[in-house]
């Protein structure tokens, strides 16, 4: 990356943005991308670029980019890929540091030799590219967002993306945002990656501190030597959750001719990933699993695993789930069962998981949810807690009242299990994650959700010890 | 089953009950019984027993059964479980057809033989137990309901629940209804199942006409070989999805002190469930994701899949998780490519998975979308259909002024992957469900339920082939 004048802190830092053409869509892109910008509260200045207006959306309008009156340091060009090495041409002309280019109709679909073409013309005065065929980037530390999917604004938050799709830059963001309520640092849509790939955007995300947490959505890589090392080096200090795709004979196929992608052996990658340090998931949703926990929990000490659940069957489902992964179900400390058999009626037994009726049936809701939910956090013999939950009376109000036993953030993970009747189950796991408590819906989840930050936990332990070992 | 005089037909359909007893939980289990029964309109007569009140709700109260001045066919039963053995002499004296023993104290906390005595009292007189340690049943024709959790109505629909849980008159009942609009026949928690145990409620479901899917949450059996058998007759005209716990050691030992439930073996179990045509899930969200296809979805004439997405990236992912499963994406017939073909830009080759999005963005969303609906629809090459959507501009109205190709339902599973800004998802998939199409979050889990119709549907066939070799 040294041989490369700018950077992508350049292309997600501009102060000064052209915005180049219109429709490469049903609606006009580069008008929704205007849209974008001006909503977010983009505090750069925004020059659009079209040779036919005069002013779009209230801002003056340039007939080309060598017309704006000062510096630019991005282009976001949205106009037909035949077009696109003409601008390319004024670009470079301008000085600008990088591009993004939303256009499609490169490798994708067969015109590899237009993505060269390019590339070749940015070369010669270190012009960056993303793209092309993407939606771009999002910023949320000055609101920078290229999109041409009119979206809503995320908060400041700690998740970044890398994504070969610009589902992260349209529903799938919308999903994050409105759903799970998550925050994100950074989306670097890579699309087909002729210049910025994935292992650049990871060293950028590894140095970036907003960044706690980073998600790749990948369908194919260039250069896997290159990606890895800087994946491993990454995940030194940043969890990784990566969800490949293509990673079967007939899905492969299929990615050739969505971002041009040849994906490579599924056995190697998966190899690959877990020496890295790499967490894989399979889906969106177990990916949106993970972020959450990830970014919400502090990793666990070890892996021994206190269950407190309001119905038997929760504690049946948690104990087979668990028997799956690397967790344990631990038995709990005698100070706990001696404290919590106190407070349970006589007839029932404490133990691990443990059975939450019988305790609140004798000594109430609110008392019994915090006797076992104190008792277990101060437990040394617990190093992660799950909660599950139904909607039942009360509850909510007992969540509210009981004020957690940490302050901001539990020391240990706890994830919680909830389901029942919607808006009760809604506004009860709100009270809950702001507690510092992620909520899922399904039992299987928070144990998946735990099991990996102990996975990740484990690498990040035995990484530090061979890099002493190295030393 | 012929040696006992009544069933679960009397239990379910009785024309006056009585609610014994109050307090098995935080509020009186009693009184919220009665609640249901008013509030859900059941329409024969309730009479509250409780030696200390004269009214409770507006209802007449007796001091005990026997006071009651006509015939009743059913007692629900909230005491003690001391108490349980003389409410029971009363009501075989009484003439009760059944009794829903809700109370616990029985063998899941090691009075098992608490259990053997009252099982003994009710077999004088052919009266039938459900329970106890239970929620009772639930059913939607006559709004009987036995469960001290106050539950909203479900309409009559069409899935029927046999629990080992009462989360199933509960929680789960409650996530069901509200978030996934899923309407019932009947529900039967059975608890302990001292008596009336899963193979008989098989036996009832199967002849019912109202229960076309029938769902079943099992910890233990007593008896493996009268259930499969009842499972084999069933499955041969009814999927059956079940969700078995206690699979693992771990959860087993668990199970034990929930129903004092015997698990038995993961692998004996699952060869069984082969067998009988059992489809087995791992999760309650597996089960309620099959619930809804197999619901509103007829089964499949073969495996052949089309995928109709509107992003690359789902393509991708469809194509990846349909290779593990027993579904094919199938070449589309040349009557459909050469239509689509002729509806989408020249740059883009038709194929399947259809990439939507060249398509849309040349004939518009609306048109779009019913070209290639009509066309995958139409195709004799295609026997499921998979739809790939996110919640772009215009797709909620394109979606309703879109009329499907079928009336009421559709003649191939169709279903739905949809993702975005929740509402205006949740809208749409309103929309498209009311059309006939079931909607899920994940792609993968819409690629688990028309894979599973397929299992079913290959297991219907081999029934069949070898019931008439047997003749």
């Amino acid at each position: 990356m040294a041989k490369t004048k700018y950077t992508l802190q350049d292309i997600l830092f501009p102060k000064t943005v052209a915005v180049i053409g219109a429709s490469r869509n049903l609606s006009k892109a580069g008008t929704i991308i205007l849209k974008n910008l001006l909503n977010h509260g983009f505090k750069g200045k925004i020059y659009p670029v079209n040779p036919k207006a005069e002013e779009i959306l209230g801002l003056k309008t340039y007939k080309e980019i060598g017309e704006i009156p000062e510096k630019v340091d991005v282009a976001v060009v949205a106009v037909k890929a035949e077009k696109v090495p003409k601008i390319m041409e004024e670009c470079v002309k301008k000085g600008v540091k990088g591009t993004v280019i939303i256009s499609s109709g490169f490798a994708e679909e067969g015109r590899k030799d237009l993505e060269e073409e390019i590339l070749k013309i940015a070369k010669r005065k270190g012009l960056r590219i993303i793209g092309p065929n993407t939606t771009g980037v999002y910023n949320t530390e000055n609101n920078f967002i290229t999109s041409f999917v009119q979206l809503i604004k995320s908060g400041k938050g700690d998740i970044a993306f890398i994504a070969q799709t610009g589902l992260f830059l349209g529903f799938q963001l919308e999903h994050l945002l409105t759903h799970e309520k998550l925050k994100l640092s950074k989306v670097i849509g890579l699309g087909n990656k002729c210049d910025i790939d994935d292992a650049e955007a990871l060293n950028y995300l590894r140095k970036d501190k907003q960044t706690k947490v980073v998600a790749i959505y990948l369908e194919g890589l260039k250069d896997g030597r290159k990606f890895l090392e800087e994946a491993k080096k990454t995940s030194a200090s940043k969890p990784i959750i990566i969800l490949k795709s293509g990673i079967t004979p007939e899905g492969s196929k299929v990615a050739l001719s969505h971002t041009g992608s040849l994906t490579g052996k599924k056995e190697v990658f998966n190899a690959a990933c877990k020496q890295a340090g790499l967490i894989q998931v399979k889906t969106f949703t177990e990916m949106t699993t993970l972020l959450k926990s990830f970014s919400k929990l502090p990793l666990p000490k070890g892996n021994k695993l206190a269950v407190m659940s309001v119905t038997g069957a929760g504690c049946v489902l948690a104990a087979d789930y668990v028997s799956s992964t690397n967790l344990k179900i631990t038995p709990l400390s005698k100070k706990t069962v001696t404290h919590l058999q106190s407070k349970s009626p006589n007839w029932h037994k404490v133990k691990n998981p443990v059975d939450m009726w019988p305790i609140l049936e004798k000594i109430g809701i609110e008392e019994g949810y915090k006797e076992i939910l104190y008792s277990l956090y101060r437990d040394k013999k617990v190093d992660n807690i799950l909660i599950v939950f139904g909607d039942m009376k009360k509850l909510e109000a007992s969540i509210s009242n009981v004020k957690p036993p940490w302050k901001n953030k539990p020391k240990k993970p706890i994830v919680a299990t909830l389901t029942g009747y919607r808006s009760k189950v809604e506004r009860t796991k709100e009270e809950l994650e702001k507690q510092g408590i992620p909520v899922y819906h399904d039992i299987r989840d928070s144990v998946f959700a735990l099991s990996k930050l102990y996975q990740y936990k484990k690498y990040k332990e035995k990484n530090k010890e061979s890099a002493k070992r190295e030393k």
